[in-house]
């Protein structure tokens, strides 16, 4: 026995959701149609909307639904310094940190030869041209201290070194094996000010 | 800082699915579209299709986008046998136990004054034309083991016997293949005096 074809529909849509299995997809579906089907409606309207409205920010990579994010126009900011991370998370982690002023520039993703995932795919001819368009003194890698991650800061470490530029990565307050967005802002500010410069012992 | 107002909306819209709070809405949109825009595009389509299509069975109130569900349509079911409650989930645990043939009738809640939940919303006007037109011999009460639970399926019993019918309580007891001792109090006195003598069949 099952649950008529457009409840089954629902709770199959449901499962597209990272860490929802189907017992909790048939939960959710379940609730939605009894006790929330305003919510469900417009949960709908903002999937739409999102998933056609946002777009990468041309400078910094970012989620944004225009040319430019909102980090990118803020004129305050310093425009000498990038911050590398691998995903907007970890921007929003840095940025709920409090202690970075600087630009970003999102990898969206970490190299990974195996899933076809090279330099190009992460973006870094536009980070080069971006770094000697803009006189950036400073380009700190924050990738996850993960395996993907040290090796791909590595990467655009010497990529960057070899162009002039001051490469340094936070400092490894940061938990290893843990990622980025889920470290509290005290150890991330930490671990900004830390940083040490890439390819000096 | 936060995400674009797109963003932020999706994280919002996310926030009504149970069990969702902010951080899991905000890894979930992220996901979605970083990694599966087409998933979050047929989930938008299958929420909307069920909350314009899905209602309810006019005979059983089950969720149904006909006017009778399919166990309503089913002529291979005992019609004289009539299964009481909550919710849609229960009809579908009950089926899934594989022992009942009978038809049902599903409540969508049960008696809770307090927030205006009387005999009427929770149908029971039907529930007896039902029992009355249909000749039907057993209403078993399937509600759940709460204190609303039991109240209601109190309730609907002493309306139901003053009609005539027969009516059966599921039996309270320890669950199968639980542990003794994680079994509360409760359950452990109701399963103590609900004992039968062994090897009568
Ligand atoms: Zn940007
Ligand atoms: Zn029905």
């Amino acid at each position: 026995m099952s649950f008529s074809p457009l409840i089954e529909n629902l709770v199959d849509g449901l499962r597209c959701l990272p860490g929802v299995g189907p017992k909790s997809a048939q939960r959710m579906a379940l609730h939605l149609l009894e006790r929330d089907r305003e919510g469900a409606t417009a949960l709908a309207e903002s999937l739409v909307a999102a998933m056609t409205g946002v777009r990468h920010c041309q400078q910094c990579r970012n989620f944004s639904e225009e040319t430019l994010c909102s980090i990118c126009r803020d004129q305050r900011r310093d425009n000498k310094t990038l911050c590398v991370v691998e995903s907007p998370s970890d921007v929003m982690a840095v940025e709920q940190s409090g202690s970075y002023r600087g630009q970003y520039f999102v990898l969206m993703g970490h190299l990974s030869p195996i899933d076809g995932i090279g330099p190009e795919e992460i973006g870094l001819d536009q980070l080069q041209s971006r770094v000697a368009d803009e006189d950036v003194t400073e380009v700190i890698l924050a990738t996850n201290p993960t395996v993907e991650g040290e090796a791909t800061a590595y990467y655009v470490g010497e990529l960057l070194r070899a162009d002039g530029v001051t490469v340094t990565r936070i400092a490894h307050g940061v938990p290893l094996g843990g990622e980025l967005e889920f470290v509290d802002g005290n150890t991330l500010a930490h671990a900004l000010s830390g940083r040490r410069e890439v390819g000096i012992t």
